[in-house]
C-alpha cells in the first residue's frame, strides 16, 4: 500500500472515526468525481417522507471503504491471502462504485439517459481516472468487474452480503430514524471467511445474516419503497419527462446548462458513446440541478408542468394505494377523466397526474449468487437451504406489490414514516 | 389548542417519534415558507468539514417545536400556568423562528441583502403568513417579538437557554459525529421553572447548564467556527460578491431568477420595503441556487470568478491560520503580491483570494439576558455567579480568534474534524 | 389514579427518564417484595457470557411499567376506554409479574421448589400485599389472572406482544451488548389497537412483528440459550441438586438460612401451602445466596460439590456441543467413566459432571394465543397467515436443538458471544 | 507479544467488540483474582440511586485494557517507540489495576482493613499472580509502580488522563444513564502524545481535555458523590462497624467466614503481612458477602444492627442534607437526642444514626501531576494555563461540600438521579 502521509480522518456520525488508510486513496477522495458524491443525497426523495435522511453518497461510500478494511483485516486474520496492493484496490472499487450516480434516484437513470445505468457509467468514469491516474486503477477495475482471480475480492464489493449493502442498511437506519433496520455489521463482518474462493459466513452467523435479510425487506417497504417516496419520485420523473417533451417542442425553459443538455438529448442512442460532451456534462449534473429547475418551473406557462412542479415543491404529494393486485382499468380510466374535467389538460397530458405500477422489494435475490453458509465440518450451504425460518417466498423473489399514485384536489401530506 | 383530526408522526433520528401536537400547527408545517426550510442546510457549508452534517432548518424546527412542547408540560406541571392558546403561539414561534434564513449561513445576509437579519427577515415573513390566516399568529408575533405579558414564553423562543439552542446543540452534535457537544436536553427541561415571570433552572440542574455552556463553547471551536468551514463560507462570500460587481458591469450570468434578482438587488436600500417582487424571490431562493450558479461559473471567462468556484466546487479550500493576536500586514501585503504575481490577477482583485478576521464564540452573552439559577430558598442567581467552576472570561464574552484564510497554489483537504 | 405528591423520576439507560405515574404504583415501587428484585439479575447465568449484561429484574418491571403506560395512552388516543382505575392497575400488575421469581433463572425453580413456577409464586405474593393493602390491587389480580372482563389489559401483561417482552428485548439487548436484538418498541406500541376486546397491531405494523419475531428468536439462540449460558446455569443445578443431596444425608454445608432451608425442604409437596415460614424465607433468597455459598463450597470436603463449585465460581465452565439430533448412549457412557476413572467419583456421582438435554426456542409460541393483525378493512388475521415472510417451523414452535455439556480435565473459557 | 492460538472476543455494549490481543493476556483474564471482579459493582451503592449502574469491576478493566490498546496504536502512529513487550505489560497492568478492591467501595476499605488502600492490595496481588508465573508481570509491575524507564507508560495507567479514567467515564455514565458524563475518549486518545516521556494532549485536542474535566467533575456531584449513595455508604459502614463491636464483645452474627475474618481482625495492624490467611480470605471476599449477611441482620437481637440492615435492605435510607459551609453542633446534639427518645437506644449507639462529613470531588487534583498540552511550536503548558474558560478554583482542588445524613422516623426514597 503507498505510504501515508496525509493523515486524515473523516468523522462519521454512523461508524467513528474513519482513517482514509492511504494517499492514493485519499487522492481518490479528493477527486472531482468522488467530491460530486457530496451533493447526491443517498436516498434521494425519501428526505420528503424521513426528514432526516439527507445524508450523501459520498459518506456511504467512505463508510463502504471502512468496512472493507475491517472485512479484509478480518479475513487476513483467517489466513486468507490478501496483497496489500489487492486490499488498496478492493478499497478503491468500493469507494468508486457510485460514482455513477444519476441525481436523486435510479428511476432518473432512464428518463435522464436512454438504456444506460448507474453500474455502466461508473465504470466508464473509473477508467476515465484510471487512464488520468496511469492505470493505477487496473486491479481495482478488475475486481469491479469480476475479472480478478480473486472471486471473493469482487463479492465484497458487489454481492448478496457486499461491504455496499452492510454500509447503506445501518447509514439509511441512521439518518432515517427507522431503527429496526439496523444490523450488526460487526458481527457479521467478523464471521466472514472465504471458501473455494468464495466468501462464505461461519455457521454461527446465521442469525445475524436472518436478521440482515430482514432488517434489508423492512428497510425495503418501510423506507426505499416507503409508498410516498415511490410516488415522489414517480412525480419527479413526470416532471422531468414533460420537460423533455416541451424541450423537444422548441419550448424555453430554463435549467442549468448541464440539466438543459440531458432533457435535449435524453432519447439519444449511445449517448457517451457518441457525444464526448456528455460525461462533463454527466459529472456537473447533481440534485441542486433539478431542485433548482423546478422551482422556477412552478411558474412555467405550460400548465401540466408547472401544476406539477408546485406540487412538488410545495410538498403536495400524490395519494398512493397500495394493492396485492392490479388496478382496475376502470379506476384509471375515471381518473384519467377527472383530470380532463377538473384541470383543463388534454386526454393525452392526463397520464401525467398518476402512475401505477408494480414494485419490488430486493431484499434478496436468488437470481443473483447466493449467500453461502460453511459449517464446522466444511460443508458450505446455501441460506436458504440453512435457514430454518426464512420464508423460500421472500427468499425465491416473489416480494412485490401493485401500487397507484395520484394527484388529488388537494393533496394531503404524509410524513408517516 | 385546536382538534387534531390529521395525525401526523415524523421520525426524528435525534427525537425519535414527534407527533404534531395539532392541526393548526400541521398547517402551518405544510406551509411553503416552512417547507422551503427542507433546502437549506441547518449548518451551511460545514458539511465540507462533517460530511454527516446535513441536516435541514427544517428538522431543527420541528425539533424546537417538540422540546417547546416538552418544557411547556413540565412548567405547566409544576404549577405555571400556559393556556392552550399560548402553548400552540409558543409553539407556532418556535417553529416559525428560522423561515427567514438565507441559504447556507448568516454571513451570506450581508453579501445578498443590505442590512438585514434572518430574525427580521422571519418576523417579516411571519407577519404574511398571519396575513393570509386572518390573524391567526397574532399571539406567536407577541411571544416572538416578547410584546406578550408572559415574558418566559419569549424567553423560550429566544434566550440565552430556548428551545432553539437545546435543539441545535443536540442535533448538530448527532449529525456532525462530535459527539462530547451533547447536552442532557431532557434534564434541563425537567428542571426548568418560572420565577417573577422569568426562566430559571432549579439549583441542582446547575452541573447540567454548566455541561451545556461548555458543550455549546466546544461547538463553537470545533464545528460552527471550524477554520475550514469558516475558510469556506468566506470563500463563497468572495464568490458572490465578486458575481455582484460582474454583475454591476453588465457582465452574462448564469443564475436561476431568484438569485440572479439578489445579485443585481443585494445594494439596494430597504430592498424589501421598496420591492413587492423581493420576497417572492426570497422564498425561492435556497442552497440549490447557489450550488447550481457555482457549478457554471467553474467555467466562466472571468478568471477570479471561475478560479473561485473551481475550488469551491472541487473542494480545493483555502488555507487556514489562526492566532490571538492580529496577523502582521506584511503578511497580508505579501499574499496580495504573490497572487498578483501567480495567478495573473489585478492588484484589486488580489483581495478575493484571502480573507482576515476575527472570530468570535458565543457561548454565553453576557450583554443578552443572563441564565437564571432558582435556589430551593427561592433565591434567584445569575450563572455567572452560582457556578464556581466557569471562568468569568467566558461568561463576559472574551472569547475570540483572529484568523487568515488564503488561496494555496495546491490547496489542501482538510477533513480533520 | 391516586394524586401525586412524590414526585419520582428514574433514570434509565434503556428508556431514558422515567416518572412514576402515581403515588400507590410509587410505593408498590418501595415495597420490600420490589426491592429484592434489584438483588436479583434479569438474566441470570448469561453474564457470564455478557459480562455487561449485569441488569435486574426491578429496573425490567420498572421498564415494562413505563411501556404499559404508554401502551394504554397509545390504546385511549384511538378511542379505546381505559379508566384510571384499569390503567393504574394494569401498570401494577405488570410491576408487580416478577416479584416470584428465585434467584438467577427459571432453572432454579425446580431446584429449589418442587413443583412451582415463578408465575404461581408472583400470584400468592401478590396477594399478599393486596392483603396488607386492604384490597387495592383486587383489579390489578384480576387482570393478572385473566380474569377481568377486558381481556386485552390482560394481553397487554402476558401474551404475546407483552409489554414485558417489549421491554426485555430492547433491554437484554443493550445491556449484552447484541444491538441486533434491538426493536422498534415504541413503533409497536404505536400501532396497537383493541379490536373485538382483543388486542392487535395494526396492518402497516407488519414489518415490526415480523422483526420482533425475528429479533427475539435470534436473542433466544445468541443471548438467552447461549450455549454457555446454558452448561453454566445446568452447572449450577447441579451444584444445588449435590448440596441438597448432602443436606439429606445430614452432611454440615455452609448457606444462608433462606438457603439452606430450600436446600432442606426443596423436595417437599405443596411447600408454601404447608409451612407459613416459606414464603418469609423466599423473600429472603436472591442471588447473593447462592454466590455466598458456591464460594464457601470451593473448599467442601465433598469432592462433588468443591469440584463443582470450584469449577463455577472460577469460570472454567462445561464444555458444550450441539446437535440436531439426540447424542448417542455410547458418548454419554464415555464420558461416564471417564469421570470415573479421572476425578475418582462413583458411578453414581458422575452424572453430576455432564448434562444432556434439548432446548428449545420461545420466540414464538402457537399453541398460545397469536399475534393479530388488523387490517384497514377491519379484518384481523393471524400473523402466521398475515406474514408472507416467516417459516411456518418457526411460527410451528419446532425450534429446538440438542445439546450436551461436560466438565473438561482443562476447561476452557468462552466469552464468545 | 505472545501469538494468540486463543481467540477471544468480549461484547462490551459500550465499548462493541474487544479481541484480547494475546494468550497471556487472556490467561490473565481467565485468573481468578481477576475473574473475582466480576462479583464486585464498579459503582458500588450507586445502583441506590441509578438502577441501571449494576456493572463490574471485571468489564471496566476489560474496556480499559481494550483503551489503552488503542491508545498505544495511536502513540506508536505518531513515531513513538513502544515494544511488543512494553505495549502487552501496560495492558496487563492496567488490565489488574483494581484487582485489590474490596466490595462495594473504597469506603469499606478503612472498614474492614486497618490502614490499606486498594492500591497497595492490587499490587501485592499482582505481585503474588507474577509468582505463580514465573516473573512474567516484572515489566508490568514496574509500570504499575512507575520504575519503569518510560514514565509516560504509567501515565496511561495511572495518571490525570489515564485510560482507567477514561473508560470509567463512558462507561458509568452509560450505565447510569447520566448521558451528559459522557466524554469523546476516542477523541482524546487520537490527540494523546508523548514529549520529553511525558503523556502530552495536541493542542487542538483541549477541548476534549475540558470537555472530559467538567464531565468529570459533573459525574462526582451527580453519581459518585450523589448524596443518596454517600448516605448508603456511610449505612453501610455503620452496619459494619456495628457488627465489628458486636463480633469484639464475642455475639454469635452470621457471616461467610471470609467476611467473619474481616469483621473479627479488620483493626488488626499490618494484617496482610502478619496473617498469610489474610490474602485467601479477601480473595473470597465479594458484594455477595455482605448483602447475604445483612438479610441475615435484619432479624439480629441487636437493635441497633437489625434497624440499620433493615432500612438498607428495604432502602429506607439516611435524609442528606448539603452545605456550603459545617452543620452546627446543635442540630447534631439534637438528633442524637431524638434516637434515643425514640429508638431506645444509649447514647452511645446514637451515633450510628447518622453521619456528618466533608465530601470533595476530585475531578482534577492539583497535587498530583498535572495536565499537559502540547503546541505546534513544541511548547508544552500546563492545562491551567492553556484553558481559558476553566476556574482555577476547581483545578486548585477546592471543590468540596459539607453533607448530614441521619435516619428519619419513616424515611423517604430517593431515585431521583
Amino acid at each position: 500500500m503507498t505510504s501515508l502521509n496525509k493523515r486524515k480522518i473523516i468523522n462519521d456520525p454512523v461508524l467513528g472515526f474513519i482513517n482514509i488508510p492511504s494517499d492514493f486513496l485519499h487522492d481518490l477522495l479528493q477527486h472531482p468525481f468522488v467530491q460530486r458524491l457530496n451533493r447526491i443525497k443517498q436516498l434521494g426523495l425519501t428526505s420528503f417522507v424521513y426528514p432526516g435522511a439527507q445524508h450523501t453518497r459520498f459518506l456511504h461510500s467512505v463508510g463502504a471503504m471502512h468496512l472493507m478494511k475491517e472485512a479484509i483485516e478480518q479475513l487476513r486474520s483467517k489466513g486468507n491471502e490478501i496483497t496489500d496492493e489487492e486490499a488498496e484496490a478492493a478499497m478503491a472499487a468500493i469507494l468508486l462504485h457510485d460514482i455513477g450516480h444519476t441525481p436523486f434516484s435510479h428511476s432518473l437513470e432512464n428518463v435522464l439517459i436512454k438504456d444506460f445505468k448507474h453500474e455502466k457509467l461508473s465504470l466508464l468514469l473509473i477508467e476515465k481516472m484510471n487512464a488520468e491516474l496511469g492505470g493505477k486503477l487496473n486491479t481495482a477495475i478488475e475486481i469491479f468487474t469480476n475479472r480478478y482471480r480473486k472471486t471473493f475480492l469482487h463479492q465484497l464489493v458487489s454481492g448478496q452480503l457486499d461491504m455496499d449493502r452492510l454500509d447503506y442498511l445501518i447509514r439509511d437506519s441512521f439518518f432515517s430514524g427507522v431503527r429496526e433496520g439496523s444490523i450488526g455489521a460487526d458481527r457479521i463482518i467478523k464471521m466472514l471467511n472465504v471458501k473455494n474462493d468464495e466468501l462464505v459466513v461461519e455457521a454461527k452467523g446465521i442469525y445475524s445474516v436472518e436478521n440482515f435479510l430482514i432488517a434489508r425487506r423492512l428497510m425495503y417497504w418501510q423506507v426505499y419503497l416507503h409508498k410516498t417516496a415511490v410516488a415522489t419520485e414517480k412525480m419527479l420523473c413526470h416532471i422531468l419527462n414533460r420537460a423533455k417533451e416541451l424541450c423537444a417542442k422548441g419550448k424555453t425553459l430554463f435549467a442549468s446548462p448541464a440539466l438543459l443538455y440531458f432533457l435535449q438529448n435524453a432519447n439519444k442512442e449511445n449517448l457517451f458513446a457518441s457525444d464526448p460532451a456528455a460525461i462533463n456534462y454527466f459529472l456537473l449534473l447533481d440534485d441542486s440541478d433539478i431542485i433548482c429547475a423546478l422551482k422556477v418551473w412552478t411558474t412555467h406557462e405550460d400548465k401540466v408542468l408547472s401544476l406539477l412542479s408546485c406540487s412538488f415543491i410545495n410538498r403536495n404529494l400524490f395519494k398512493v394505494k397500495i394493492s396485492d393486485t392490479p388496478f382496475e382499468e376502470k379506476i384509471i380510466a375515471e381518473l384519467k377523466n377527472s383530470y380532463v374535467q377538473e384541470l383543463g389538460v388534454s386526454p393525452d397530458e392526463a397520464h401525467y397526474f398518476y402512475n401505477e405500477d408494480l414494485i419490488r422489494s430486493e431484499a434478496y435475490n436468488p437470481q443473483a449468487e447466493h449467500i453461502k453458509i460453511l459449517y464446522n465440518n466444511g460443508e458450505v450451504k446455501d441460506i436458504a437451504e440453512a435457514s430454518d425460518i426464512l420464508n423460500r417466498q421472500m427468499l425465491s423473489g416473489r416480494d412485490r406489490k401493485f401500487y397507484l399514485c395520484y394527484k388529488l384536489p388537494v393533496a394531503e401530506q404524509s410524513f408517516d414514516g
